[in-house]
């Protein structure tokens, strides 16, 4: 067995709670160098008469690696062990730090998982597991007020730059509500709208006002208690890194220097606050003047911004918090802000923008999710063509392993956002390639957001050719493309399996772009059979049983000498399912439905 | 290069801020696999024009990880880097979960590094880093005060059981603080001293009293007054994972049960507090039912807890705790004793009680240090003997690479407590082997402990028998040991590089337990021969130059074609030095002075 490669270490992904009863643990193998990985678990103060095995299933694999993974529950809340890795003959014990070839003393050098404490417990929010997310860029979305527009707001639907204003507004939101509604969707997130001088409202000048271009607070407080009478949760966008050069204290700190009670608000690394050789005095966002950041060391700023999460969820009871660049915030104040945000409202749902590994922030004592670039890029790349599924799926495998199982269940997968090129556009154009990702998207693990118009057929490429506005000209809108979001939606809030099932790919080989996974929980199996070329093509699989059946169209599948073969367009898919509680019929609401 | 072996994640001991300017990334490959790793580093906001790369150093090995180490020092707190692999004529490159025969794109999927946050820095105290620790377990060091001794106190001297007292107190301590100074121990951990019913005191009743048979609180204030007058340092036991069940709020929740208002300090899992079948019905300390846990989730536990570490800061004047099953104690609550000790006392040191690994703590938001028991198990067994430098330079690199530098400077090193065998009785009784011990103890990275009494000989197998009463009688001491610890602390006080130098082994092969190592700064360079056979031998390695000296003695050891060669006695050993900044003598205070 090749040591190097084998990797576990107590804490973090590796070993965590996943409920007061419940410790998970991964341990890492080479790929196919291990044929069984079992966990020795002991109370420390009696291993004797603690002791139990535990048998690690195989969960993910990427290019080099098996992860093993398992659930140890110890009766007194706290777990000592090790690992007995079998390969073939030979047997190898691994231990903190150190291999054996018996198993050691049951003294020392464990791992220990110490206790599991309720208060270090990381429960991600329920109803975000089962949320639906829906992304609208205010400015851009629909204009339901003309007469709050700003001067020089252009005409709905121009080509967009990167400064001008297209009027849109909250009015115009509660205006569509029957049409997210229709969509399917039951959550929001908004980009910023706070008031700012931007159209983007990313460079927020007061914290505590909606924009008056986009409203007001009552209308906010209406837009979201119309959602939530529709069941639709909604979350805005905390841009707390830095702020706009206009927020009025940080004006008062270059009005007064060192001698402004603001001045340790921000980074000063020199008086005055100026940018001098092209470089801010100041730390700034990137290295863009007109946004100072924050210094969140600071007691008074870390009072200021956690007041302002507080004051949205208390006045007007938003449901979480969408984290501008997250990472660049510490983690002190990340933790303060989980406390105050979960005191206010314990199922508010935090959502960081971190685009690399994120686990630093995931470990529950800061945010439960992070919008999951990394998922999107690989997705895209495989759909967009060019990558193999053995590839493919040893990229997801990958990126499973990433996260606890917590954040795996709410993590934000989203295909493009506003800082990205259009998921249509990214993909080539190619609306058979864009529904292969959509049925992905809605099939597999964490919470799906919808970029506002993906549905109907927007495109455009980057900044800020992805933030057009959207269509509401019917004709203008691809409402075959609407209906496939539509029942991909019903589809996947319809079957708990597809947000809490078993994931795994049935078929990802070397050199074929074609895939097949599955999901399944203890009522409903599920088979996903995509051809991810531009050729017609016939997937075949071994399957058991006989019973499936499309879950789009309710046709039969029958099975043929042991396998199933399903002959797919190019670029086709079929969804199969069969019921596992032996009623062969899927009656109620928490089953497949045929949509049409 | 094989791909599977090597590790690097962008957080934790891999990537951290060393200061506010420094960021240290560690790169992991196979051992012996790897000729050169670089790292290429920039801001990701101005990849191009912040391009910096950094060669790291090959900072450890084990038996099989080579671990590289640089220091990255950006130019605005925040750096995007991947890692360039040379092996031979083979060149790789490693980015965040993916490898690329090119340098990749400029453009996502770097490793990042966000902000160096002053708030989230780990800066350990400096005096810990100069620190020599001498733990006293006041029972038993010394009788300064027969009249506060328990009814049936045993005899000074006599073999300790489970449960006897032998009279030791806190006058004791004061009256041999000049034992201390003259033995040149600047730093003293207490085991604790808190109202208890047992010798140890680790069942505390009263946290906010010190205990009548060891003193009371002015004098407590008095030693410690004492001690910092002699430049001694103070810590104390902090036992708040739990506590006696005389302890008034726990005999409360056991008199009224669900009504009391203490039933939610604890972990109650049935009403009444009992022992049932043999296991309590509440959490405990393994499974003591006379130790019932704190539910530290409680507001009130906490807000307790907390101020009696910070009341014994305030009223008088303790310099840290040392925290006592510090792993099974949740991380908030460890996470707010931290801010509110380093509060009271900025410099405060904080040392947890962990004996496996450790890194969930040590991330600067909760403990400085934890005592290092795999360290003192490691190099026990190698003094111990049957183990050859080889090993035993590989577990002491793969011990420094588990946490950042700035816990590899403050852990706490000691080769026994009150909780082993004492050290000389873990080694067989064989004096010359506890010196050997003892050289590496002082001459490695870490703040050491001696553990009372070892100094001057005192044996003893596992507790009770480790926990026997100090020696004063001279005749009984082992003046020749004491003396040899005198030296030994001389040295390393006056010596920076025994403290900070880069430490590495120069001489650590397979088959052989002889090892020479080096510590050097910029101003010192020391080596260290180490015969750890029963026989006669001579160690040999090149050495460029010809200027060095015996630390202890001052006889001048000159090189014969380029090597030098050491005649050591069976467990021998020599400690040379040269001076590097010219002066060839040494001179100052910090230089290594003849002892006697």
């Amino acid at each position: 067995m090749f040591r190097e490669a084998m990797y576990h270490v107590p804490r973090d992904k590796w070993a965590y709670a996943y409920d007061l009863h419940t410790i998970h643990l991964r341990f890492r193998t080479k790929k196919n160098d291990v044929d069984r990985v079992t966990a020795l678990t002991g109370d420390k103060y009696d291993w004797n008469r603690t002791y139990f095995e535990v048998e690690l299933e195989k969960a993910a694999s990427d290019e080099y690696f098996d992860y093993w993974e398992g659930p140890v529950r110890p009766k007194f809340k706290r777990v000592a062990y090790l690992f007995r890795l079998i390969a073939g003959s030979e047997t190898l014990f691994k231990s903190d730090n150190e291999f054996h070839d018996g198993m050691p003393m049951p003294t020392g050098g464990y791992y220990e998982f110490p206790y599991i404490h309720h208060v270090d417990l990381f429960a991600a929010p329920d109803w975000a597991k089962k949320a639906i997310f829906y992304q609208i860029m205010p400015d851009r979305f629909a204009n339901g007020n003309p007469s709050n527009d700003p001067p020089g707001t252009l005409a709905w639907g121009g080509q967009p730059t990167l400064t001008d204003h297209f009027g849109g507004d909250l009015q115009g939101v509660l205006d569509h509500i029957d049409y997210l509604v229709e969509l399917g969707i039951n959550a929001l997130y908004f980009t910023p709208v706070f008031t700012a001088n931007s159209y983007h409202k990313y460079d927020t000048v007061d914290y505590k006002t909606v924009d008056p271009h986009l409203g007001d607070s009552s209308i906010l407080k209406k837009l979201v208690e119309a959602c939530h009478a529709r069941g639709i949760r909604v979350i805005l966008d905390a841009v707390f890194n830095h702020c706009s050069d206009q927020f009025p204290p940080f004006q008062d700190a270059v009005a007064k220097g060192p001698y402004s009670p603001y001045a340790d608000w921000f980074h000063v690394n020199e008086f005055p606050l100026a940018v001098k050789d092209g470089i801010p005095t100041y730390d700034t966002f990137g290295f863009y003047s007109n946004m100072p950041k924050f210094n969140t060391g600071n007691e008074e700023v870390r009072k200021y911004l956690l007041g302002v999460a507080k004051y949205w969820i208390k006045e007007i009871g938003v449901d979480g918090w969408r984290l501008d660049v997250a990472d660049e915030v510490d983690h002190h104040f990340w933790r303060e802000f989980r406390d105050v945000v979960k005191s206010a409202k314990p199922d508010a749902y935090l959502v960081g923008e971190v685009w690399s590994d994120s686990l630093s922030w995931l470990m529950g004592d800061q945010f439960d999710s992070v919008m999951n670039y990394p998922f999107s890029d690989k997705v895209l790349a495989f759909f967009g063509g060019g990558m193999d599924g053995h590839h493919f799926a040893g990229h997801m495998g990958s990126l499973l392993m990433r996260y606890p199982q917590q954040t795996n269940e709410v993590v934000f997968n989203m295909l493009c956002s506003h800082d990205t090129p259009r998921l249509l556009t990214r993909l080539g154009g190619d609306k058979r390639k864009l529904k292969l990702a959509i049925v992905f998207l809605f099939t597999y693990m964490g919470t799906p957001c919808i970029f506002y118009g993906d549905e109907i057929g927007l495109q455009g490429g980057a900044d800020p050719d992805c933030r057009k506005c959207m269509e509401w000209n019917p004709s203008r809108q691809d409402r075959e493309l609407y209906d496939f979001y539509r029942k991909m939606i019903v589809l996947r809030k319809s079957n708990p399996a597809l947000r809490g099932g078993r994931f795994r790919f049935l078929m990802a080989d070397p050199g074929n772009p074609c895939i097949v996974y599955e999901r399944i929980d203890d009522r409903i199996h599920f088979t996903f059979w995509m051809n991810n070329t531009g050729e017609p093509s016939t997937l075949s699989h071994p399957m058991e049983t006989d019973d499936w059946r499309d879950a789009l169209t309710g046709e039969d599948f029958p099975t043929a000498e042991g396998r199933l073969s399903i002959q797919l367009d190019p670029y086709g898919y079929r969804i199969l399912y069969r019921n596992l509680d032996g009623s062969g019929e899927a009656e109620t609401s928490e089953r497949p439905q045929q949509i049409m």
